[in-house]
């Protein structure tokens, strides 16, 4: 079983790979097999390949993306609320999700799973 | 597929039932066999005896509970951070979970699961 401060720091780790736009980064913290469920109810992404052609499309877009609250670590899963920010011309699409992982013995993410309807998206500016 | 409104409802009548420590209104929130882990990595509570003793032993203290941002509802299932505040002679623990929520088709829980390790709980006072 992954430690809290491990799972806590994957998921500060996924934060700035997001931040820094390096898709790389975001691979390496899955398990090859993998699946990422993004938002939650759509087909899930299964493995390496899907999982980086899905960062890849989001990461087209120049995202700002801030952690709110703590990280809910427990027993090889996490929980976390944040924000994606997206600016789109003079205005800003702003996203807030929370996410679920579930890892697997070696600490890498094995399932990933995102929260949002579409009470969750706001535009500003 | 119950709607983003229904499930945001509930959510919040699940918080008010805490704070009002209507026992009864938390339960009848849940199909007759519904799961209930909490904290997540716990033994699972099925069924309305079992999550009935659960928050009657929850409820043999004074709760304060407050959500922490929107609710997250998206394909029957919703995840909330909130917090629980009890007070314990001069001082109070404050914990701050996130919880998921599955629903049925008729728009009652049958999965909640609560995310919360020893990094999410703090004493004040």
């Amino acid at each position: 079983m992954p430690t809290t401060e491990h799972m806590q720091a994957v998921v500060q780790r996924y934060i700035a790979a997001l931040n820094a736009a390096d898709l790389e980064a975001i691979v390496a913290l899955y398990a090859p097999d993998a699946q990422v469920e993004d938002p939650v109810g759509s087909e899930p992404q299964r493995g390496h390949e899907a999982i980086r052609a899905f960062y890849a499309r989001s990461l087209a877009m120049k995202l700002e993306v801030a952690l709110q609250g703590a990280v809910r670590a427990v027993a090889g899963e996490a929980a976390f609320a944040f924000t994606v920010t997206l600016q789109q011309g003079p205005r800003r699409l702003v996203i807030a999700p929370i996410d679920h992982f579930r890892f697997d013995a070696e600490g890498r993410i094995t399932h990933m799973r995102a929260f949002f309807g579409p009470d969750n998206t706001r535009t500003e500016g």
